[in-house]
């Protein structure tokens, strides 16, 4: 099976709520939200709680997805920081609006998930979930742009 | 705009060469792929550079997707770990097949990455490209099952 060459056609496990129902730029790190998980994938879920952290894997439903996106940004539409290419940032504004996101994990209970520091909408449609693995997930001589600094 | 409630169509902006053409567990730390990235897209990727390690989003296009998976597995299929969710573990048999991994960008040339760590098969379509930022993608405090470190 070699299905590579084609469009890749992906299903919702799941959904995002919380109280977030506009976009905004930052200050997620006190966001709460549960993934409700889709009832029939529930015991995929046993033994997620055993890790403080998971990445999540959502859609970014409310952005239209763009074949050709403009190329460059400033990161955050911030003046001061430089011109980069859009694969340099975490901006929705992307070929396949997909967000990859660490969130601590604070209670799973059935097939809904609280976590913290999520940076999805509300109604997110949940692609899949990992757990977080230190190490792993967290090399630990990585460096980041200069401009990343600025942002805090 | 909410596509929410439909299936989600990604296309893909690469793909991976290496000299890997066939699933396996593991031993994939000093694995050096390339990733070319669609011509069309090649400015997207300027100042990547800066980064020393991206976060590659894949499709395992060699996995059949399967909407009702296999619930449980022990991680590797190794019987001395524990029977834990799919969600819990890092295997491909998940209802969306996609690989989330932090490689080392050892260069940059044009629309080529070049990488080491990337656990994906020769010809893997690649769906997103991140950059990846240390405390932000790798919360401190973060633990894991006591499984995982069985793995190493």
């Amino acid at each position: 099976m070699d299905n590579s060459m084609s469009e890749i056609v992906v299903g919702p496990i799941g959904r995002v709520r919380n109280e977030v129902k506009e976009q905004r730029m930052g200050r997620w790190e006190e966001v709460a939200s549960e993934i409700v998980i889709e009832e029939g994938l529930t015991e995929c879920l046993d033994g997620l709680e055993q890790f403080s952290h998971i990445i999540v894997i959502y859609w970014m439903h409310r952005v239209a997805p763009v074949r050709q996106p403009i190329d460059k940004i400033h990161p955050r539409g911030r003046a001061d920081l430089p011109l980069v290419g859009i694969f340099s940032t975490r901006t929705s504004h992307r070929p396949n609006p997909l967000g990859v996101t660490t969130a601590r994990l604070v209670e799973r209970k059935g097939n809904v998930l609280k976590v913290v520091g999520l940076d999805a909408l509300d109604g997110s449609p949940v692609i899949d979930i990992k757990p977080y693995m230190p190490g792993y997930d967290s090399p630990p001589d990585a460096k980041a742009a200069d401009w990343v600094e600025k942002l805090r």
